[in-house]
């Protein structure tokens, strides 16, 4: 069995994280899963939302997007529309669970950090190399706002899917649309799972597949909490300049 | 360890279905899974979608929605914040998702099912209720049509959860604010998965709590397949006049 | 002159109130104009608005929706086309003037109810429905404040028009589809008016004709304030906790 | 009793018409009842929705609006706010029924006349100004399309209220603004009733009062209709050319 | 070279200001520009947006609009579209920037002034004859504060065009359509320029071309700006009451 | 007087065009403009918008935005908001206008171009780098079309403004924030003007300026027609494939 790009099924597509591309954003990373790219910033501003005020708590939010022409074909810029869409806020929604997962929150202190993901291009898992780079962008902003302690452990995520009867790993956009069961998971650098969202599309799945599915996905994710570490391992991004108020800085 | 309201673990709530309870649609069923109560419609109407003109194949998808004063404090109603939030977005797409798992459709024929689950009450578990009372619904509906065989097997769905480190069955609201995980899983009536939703809710879960909660909800998926078709063991509901033009009709 | 369900000119379809359906809910009712169902609620919130603050005053709001498939035919929803129809804002106005009309607002102190009424069935007659669950309600609701003098009298509503030539109270759908003149009166239970609104379809309306429609309104409105008295005899519904805040309380 | 203009409790205030203001458009007027001031136009299409097509009817709608300071402070645009406010929505609606009860559909042909009402001067009686003029922009109209039996009859509509408990007719805004009952009624020139909306406004009111305010509103109407028939007793405005299409035309 | 309406190319059409139009605003003009007609309007009101809080400056906005039958044909409105279209947002924009291209921000203190421009008659140069006519309105507005410092010099608009290859001034909406180049220009009335927008429609146009416009554009604001002193030097309008609060007032 | 980055007041800020970033789109281009980064795309449909089918003519739209933080401070979404700015309105006819006046429609057949402007980076002159990369993307999608005679001759633009009293040519964000007037120029490779927007931001100015600042902006614009030219001197992106439908092709 060969997959249309020759990986093996339990082969990741190539992927590169640059950290700081947006030079003006308190962290940030342009991440590739194979052609999928997807520019994630993290943006810090004092204080958190009214419901949250005086807690002593920050607070992660995150926004998923398109660009109109990441995709084979043009889609309508939802701004246009006058509304999102269903998938864009279940995706928006996903991305902002699974990065306060691997957020203290009390750490973080009373700051929020929005991040936003950005699709350049599309040839599937947008949402899982969305969070994957986001994790990198929020690290990043912590690391700026001297409270690098407020993330603790990695999260990644990658997808899985059954294509023809076989589990395979990282699904490129022409596996996906032909997949019958399509599952993404995240999961922190340990192992342990933050979220699982498995869909039959078309054929239902046991749990012998499920097995096996979660099983590709761990495996994945390991490799990507690998290919973050090592670029968390250099320097930080200069960011931009550090707000005279805040005394000692990073 | 006793549930607040005297359950055992792995225990569901008393479910019922009421077939019918809207007499002009085409399907309709008042479900309660203990407090929680919806009322889901299934509206039949002929074509399809453009996009699937001449495909001989029908079509169904799903809304859901709860009122206003379901819940302990008012919601505002999204018709006047004149927009839908992202979690009534997710809910009405797991619920299209996970119907169209038991539609044969092309038994269907260029028919479109409308399906709308309004929360009357909330107790926690709206979207498995929702799932569960729909398929009866949805049954009806074809079977109104005349297209009984458009429906193959079971769908319904239920909520398990980590709860004080205790993996439980069916949460209700008290028991969902204070779950460490919570997932939601839809299983046919032969015991396969159509579509499981695992979210860590401030603590990551492992391999063999996942197996746990899969173990729990498979055992009361199947309790609620023997609600439904108990329900649907009795004559149907008669539903709206068939149209002139439908010659043969049910 | 027979109607299609048997009943005189003069007569009203059966009437119920249930009390209490919404248990969470400081005051609510399901009621029945036969087939016609409407869910009331009333939502107590200490505060008043903005401009409404330091006067001492209460403020009383309304607002009404019909659930997709309460009709024949389904409706699509107003928060899926993201706005409002006139005909939804015209009958929330009404409904909010004509229980402002029982409402001593200085007794109500400064909190605001907000009443909503959902059409989970519709056989015409909804909006004088709802106006009549709707007081029942908000009876309860200040009950439930420890402020039963905020409620002065009692406000029903019924519809009259004329189908044929003769004037008919109470107009089913199939009624009021064919009638010529339509009118909705609401009445305290005194017999004096809070509102009318007669329209004519197609055919215009004498003097002597309009008579005879508000001679058959008051009386239908006498009836129901009977029913609604009936229901609010009996013990009042737990309703939700107490807040802390407010000592004596009920 | 002295109206704060001097004005007879039954007395109009003063009532001028000015036909083809717009001079582009089918039929137009510009209408004054006192300081309030309403540009009323009437646009012709061919063709029907397409819920009429084929049926040989045509069709008349009407739009109602405020221009920001026609009032006495700014009011924030609908079109900037993004939604339509209930009250436009209710006048916007009377005034498309009032119309229609003068028209008659068949003699229309399926073509759609559109009246925009926009208020530039706000003193009371926006919205029975609005009407009476509206009918004059579409008298004009029916005539630029050759159809001058198409509309039957004339419709005028005034505001009556009780003012310090007299009955009163026309109320300007400060009468409007401190009136117990407020009531606008729409009268055919013969004298029947299109459409009869009374209001308590706090003081609820009687059988006996109800009618003095009908005589009232009956009479201002008869005034009303006599200062349409003189502005339309004049040649009518040229109008923007005939349509080639139209043969014989006007 | 003689024009539809027998100008020569450097004429002006007949420019007419009536000032106070409307008469409870601070500040009002309705000016013609021949057959166009715009009815400006300037609403003071105390304080002045968040960001502005303490600065001691005021603000001056804008927003343009059109009736929907200011045109040859309907346009459908903007409230009821729900959106404001691009070519709204961009002459609003204009508006204002040119506004406050001639008002002292220092002296004009913590107060907003919000210009409304409502096209009644549109045959071409609305967004001219909304600039000019507003600059009336807004100094009636300055002096109504008693702050007639706050405006200094005079601001007017003229657009400019080529049709046909000849360069004209004051383009009317036939000759608008007709144009290769269109350009609007904004002059204070000492001739230096506030904003200059010039829009090849079809041919480009060189240097020389462009300068024959401009000195088109700046004879016409200087005869724009005679009519607006004359309309301001006779006395100023009532205008509605001075609050009791802004002591010595005007 | 040295600028900030060290340029001349005369001189561009380092350019660079990649064309086919977008690979699977039918022309694209990412442009800087020193640290403004803008990724344009041109996307071809067959067909064109209703009002023009049939004409034989083309059509061509552009739309503009920007990532939340290609900013210096974040800026919510415009489909978050609901609703487009005005800002990105004004910018998006812009370049539709601009970029229609290098098409010939004719030659473009009944086929539609839509542009998209993404601003990844904006540190000023983003609309004029759209502009001046979508140029390359359209002339590319032309190619893929077969029909490369559709553009004719090169459009560029570029911004200028009078910063501290001095002339200078594409203004970064420091210095545009600093300007006492700003204008954006287009021009065609032949030197002629497609479009002039200057505007006095605060100091207006008089026709000695204007002609300074149009001298720059011309010679600026010329360097911008030779790196466009440099760019599509190369061989052509591969683009997505060909639709079978269209015989001869590329």
């Amino acid at each position: 069995m060969t997959r249309h790009d020759g990986r093996a099924a339990d082969q990741l597509r190539d992927v590169t994280i640059v950290r700081g591309w947006q030079d003006q954003a308190e962290g940030s990373a342009l991440i590739n899963f194979g052609r999928t790219r997807v520019l994630c910033a993290a943006s810090v501003t004092e204080g958190v939302p009214r419901w949250r005020k005086g807690s002593g708590l920050g607070w992660v939010t995150a926004e998923y997007s398109m660009l109109p022409r990441a995709t084979n074909t043009r889609n309508d810029r939802e701004s246009v529309k006058g509304r999102i869409g269903g998938r864009t806020h279940e995706i928006s929604r996903l991305i902002g669970r699974s990065l306060r997962a691997c957020i203290d929150l009390k750490q973080l202190g009373e700051n929020t950090i929005a991040i936003d993901c950005d699709v350049l291009l599309a040839d599937g898992g947008t949402r899982t190399a969305a969070i994957t780079g986001a994790y990198v962008a929020l690290a990043d902003a912590c690391g700026w706002l001297g409270r690098p302690k407020a993330i603790s452990g990695g999260v990644s995520a990658v997808s899985v899917g059954v294509v023809g009867g076989v589990p395979m790993l990282d699904l490129a956009y022409v596996e996906d649309s032909a997949a019958d069961t399509d599952m993404n998971v995240v999961c922190t650098d340990t192992g342990s799972f933050v979220e699982v969202q498995g869909t039959a599309e078309g054929v239902v799945f046991d749990r012998a597949m499920l097995d096996q599915l979660l099983d590709l996905a761990v495996a994945g994710c390991a490799q990507l909490a690998k290919a973050q570490a090592d670029a968390l391992a250099g320097p930080p991004p200069a960011g931009p300049p550090q707000p005279a108020s805040r005394g000692g800085g990073k």
